[in-house]
């Protein structure tokens, strides 16, 4: 295992605390590689379908830790991938697949990245493990760290909502909310981090933590019975999802294990799509964005991860797509009430951005596709509640019910 | 397969839509039993070892729905089981496991239940089911018919909270919400299935829902490599999961898989704790009470199923216990920050329970343990807000920080 900036191309030794390219600066995002021809002598159909192990970390040879590191003490990943032929055809397509990420063990997708960042603290002998975020990416931290045994430490800025806030206190974090802005708190937290030497889990400097994050990939492959899907969506924020997302499907074709590589659809929401628009103009950079949208999730006007984000949907032949808020509040709808799913905002984003793109044709209707539901819409109520219709407000009287049901029929 | 009534005796044909004893009426309760020996020979452990499903109907020739009719296109069961030492050091013992049951598909144990309600519906011919509820119960029904391609009806008194309607629409649900109370909305949803001859889904009327509830004894059996542990803690409101927790070890025993039938410990809050009393005093007949408790998943002044609760405790020689509100937010805040688990308060007062139990020596320290987490803490945001602590404020800066740091250690 190896470590390569993405800038400069300079190769590294992948120590568990590497962080970016010491040539490129913080920019100089490293991309971990692996000895794939000794990866494709231990990962072959024959040696998972004979594997028990039912979560992300049977995929162990194409993950960068040791076997023998203690893990977190919770089921990660291995969520169910649900074919759902109603919401389908709800939107004009014939075979889609939903990959619910919601039931990972703290609900979001980010439980398999915060658990490869757990795994290399502790291989780099840390006991504290911090991040500065008011998301899925520090209760993700936090529900991991303490099943782990270590200690974590969030710094949040004082706009963190305080449902989230509880998330993370129950789950034993130490919490710092810092009086200013996020960038405040992002600062402190990196200052902190150098001060005490606690491990960094932050998603695009961390090599490691992309990682985790492919395991979807891996796990779609396998359960579609190793036939590739023809896209996968994802919603983008930071893009570091979609980056992994894509490299665990480029990983799976070089070991040969899918014969071809699905076209990534990457969904920004219109009111922050700083990556959509580098997209669209050919370039890996991109014009920071005021944040202007509810899907707070992919809220992320100078994501840190542009470059990997932008090569892993081109690489793809894959494309993007914005999504109004109001075409993610339909999406929640269409998928909860087709699928039985509950999405959080930015996880019905990949989903919105389906729909559109079936209804513009670039997605045909017997083409296979899977939507990523990367968070539980249980961790946004406010949303739900938008997202969601009226109920029948009657007195308790059956002929009164009989007129209310007619006139909705 | 028959049913039988629990007040009465009287056996009767397992009909798809049977309810409760045509002799007793609403108070007969009935029972469902099995061809135990058919069912010894479909159900060894070793069958088991070589079933590749990982889910509840991995346990069909224990359940009352025939093999061929379509289920719920979700990932039913089959949830994790951990080992939670550091969680039972802090509350005394050394050998807890906790089950979390708020990894179903729509994050409570009632998924179970719900499913065989689904599909005991589809075997009945009904295309609509209904049940009043404001809580799991119908929110699980609701993911659950969708999910099957049913339609449900949810009746909901005036007081819903609003982030459970949302949930219970963006199902797709038809939510009749009722001017007036919980009997109002009740009451109405019999008439209303009365009329249009839907499918009723009831857990203490329907016989048929405790069969999916008694899933997670097997689920906890199995994955303790068929050894029973000594204790298993559950909540009871009204009755219905503990009835089911307790016929799933017993029926294991019956068929030879687990050598013994471990003791049940049921856990009510002491706001609301009929049937705590009506086991101290002896009883099968309880007094109803007021419903004082924030767990409001188990604040049930008039408990519908008391017999079969009081039978699973009693017959298992077990013991039950209640706890306060303060306790229920204390054992939240234990279990997250040491085992990693968000539980609802409903499902934390079975931690409640287990840490009284053990701060009273009904548990030794060295006995085996399970608590079931009925339902994930995101479902009630307003109860993890209380539960939480503070965290650090204070302004961007590492001296303040280096100071709240030592104040806190």
């Amino acid at each position: 295992m190896e470590l390569v900036c993405t800038l400069c191309g300079r190769t590294d030794e992948a120590a568990p605390d590497a962080r970016t390219c010491p040539h490129c600066g913080v920019e100089g995002i490293l991309d971990v590689v692996y000895d794939y021809d000794q990866v494709r002598r231990e990962l072959t159909h024959v040696s998972l379908a004979a594997n028990p192990e039912r979560s992300m970390w049977r995929y162990l040879p194409l993950l960068p830790v040791s076997p023998d590191t203690p893990r977190p003490n919770l089921r990660l990943g291995w969520t169910p991938l649900y074919r759902a032929d109603r919401y389908a055809r709800a939107i004009g397509l014939r075979n889609v697949y939903v990959k619910d990420d919601g039931q990972n063990p703290t609900a979001s997708l980010k439980d398999r990245a915060s658990a490869v960042g757990v795994v290399k603290a502790v291989e780099a002998g840390a006991t504290t493990i911090a991040c500065s975020s008011t998301g899925n990416a520090g209760s993700s931290l936090a529900g991991n760290a303490t099943a782990a045994g270590l200690r974590s430490v969030i710094f949040v800025p004082e706009r963190a909502p305080q449902g989230k806030l509880a998330q993370l206190l129950l789950f034993g974090a130490t919490v710092v909310m810092v009086k200013g802005d996020y960038e405040d708190a992002f600062r402190l937290s990196a200052e902190a981090i150098d001060r005490w030497g606690w491990y960094n889990r932050n998603a695009a400097l961390n090599p490691y933590l992309v990682e985790g994050k492919k395991t979807v990939s891996l796990e779609i492959a396998e359960q579609l019975g190793w036939k590739a899907p023809d896209w996968v969506a994802v919603s983008v924020g930071d893009g570091c999802t979609v980056a992994g997302v894509g490299k665990g499907f480029v990983e799976l074709h070089k070991l040969g294990l899918i014969d071809r590589v699905p076209r990534v659809l990457g969904v920004q929401a219109e009111g922050c799509a700083p990556l959509y628009r580098a997209f669209k103009e050919g370039v890996e950079r991109f014009v920071p964005e005021p944040e202007e949208t509810l899907a707070d999730s992919i809220a992320v006007g100078v994501p840190r991860n542009p470059v990997k984000a932008l090569r892993a949907v081109r690489g793809s032949n894959g494309e993007m797509v914005t999504v109004t808020d109001d075409e993610i509040l339909a999406a929640m709808r269409t998928l909860g009430r087709n699928a039985g799913v509950l999405a959080e905002p930015a996880a019905a984003a990949s989903f919105a951005g389906l729909a559109k793109a079936a209804a513009t044709g670039l997605i045909r209707p017997e083409e296979v596709v899977v939507g990523i539901v990367t968070g539980n819409g249980l961790k946004d109520v406010r949303s739900s509640l938008r997202a969601a219709g009226e109920p029948i407000h009657i007195g308790p009287d059956l002929s009164e019910l009989e007129r209310a049901l007619a006139a909705r029929a």
